[in-house]
């Protein structure tokens, strides 16, 4: 049974990961449960304990799951180059990434309050180091003279909420493109930032 | 009967929409029963439907009234100067306003999803009239010149996106003051729009 069991838990598992994503995202998490996870994806209730501990858990990874592939990504796209070019590749690389998972980032945002307290912390620990990125990049700016941001922190802050807010009214049918709005945004930010 | 239930729904009525706002932000629209609702303010779940006709209902009339709030006190703060001080004005009103309202501004964006298709519809209308204003003023900015924004609506949903985020980290006890964050915020805000 365990051999059968792990050698479909790599389809399995990301199966269940997704179920879980659009039930939240629709229904919320706390009018979801286990069995209506287990039936979106042909499983006894019971089986789907094989997976995951608990719906908890399931909420958990998905959250830290976005922020960790957020994190490793986005290193690999801001690159090493002057504070101006990381900045702009990171505004481009955060729409585009945000774009491709709406479900995601509302119940990144959404089910903040669904988390038990040491969960939430490692939820937050992980998007502080998102939001430290940001900050360094801004830091450098200044340290470069290119930037003027009189609070590195806050505007952080700021410019994450402007870009993550593109998730909620895009739609690829609509007059601009992801690439068009992108170039937009990065214009803002720029002049926000700008010495 | 008509004359007592009348004679207190003025002060019951608010006390059960104070209720259903606290329950919905906490534990979310899908959640929460009316039972728990009429529980929270004192009522038997029967006498609840003397004052809405059921949680649609409800969720509706809270979040019209937020943003009719909202756009009748805009109106005020805004003024009718130059683009750049209203912009000013809009920008330090829509940060205190939200920083007022946080659990307002939480099921405004969360619960959309739990609107039905007509009340979707009149909530958007609102929201989109809000939305209009700050676009009336970047536009107006644009055409005395002070302002140079390639693209009013796209700079009217960042804008907001970016001030509205504020609700998600404030805190009171924090090391900044409302108005110092306002102030922060208004620095961004008119580096973004500048010609």
């Amino acid at each position: 049974m365990a051999r059968t069991q792990g050698s479909h838990s790599h389809v399995t598992g990301p199966r269940i990961r997704q179920a879980a994503l659009r039930l939240f995202a629709r229904h919320g998490y706390a009018a979801v449960s286990m069995r209506q996870i287990a039936s979106e994806v042909g499983l006894q209730a019971g089986a789907l304990y094989n997976y995951t501990p608990d719906k908890q858990a399931l909420l958990l990874s998905l959250m830290t799951g976005h922020l960790e592939d957020l994190l490793a990504r986005s290193a690999r796209a801001e690159g090493t180059g002057p504070a101006e070019a990381r900045l702009e590749a990171f505004v481009r690389f955060h729409i585009a990434y945000h774009l491709d998972r709406p479900d995601e980032v509302f119940i990144a945002y959404m089910e903040l309050r669904n988390l038990e307290p040491d969960h939430f912390a490692q939820v937050e620990a992980l998007r502080r180091r998102y939001e430290d990125r940001l900050e360094a990049i801004l830091a450098a700016g200044r340290d470069e003279g290119v930037f003027d941001v009189p609070d590195t922190k806050i505007a952080t802050l700021a410019v994450i909420a402007m870009l993550t807010g593109v998730t909620t009214w895009y739609r690829p049918a609509g007059r601009l493109s992801a690439d068009a709005v992108a170039g937009l945004y990065w214009d803002m930010v720029r002049k926000t930032v700008a010495a």
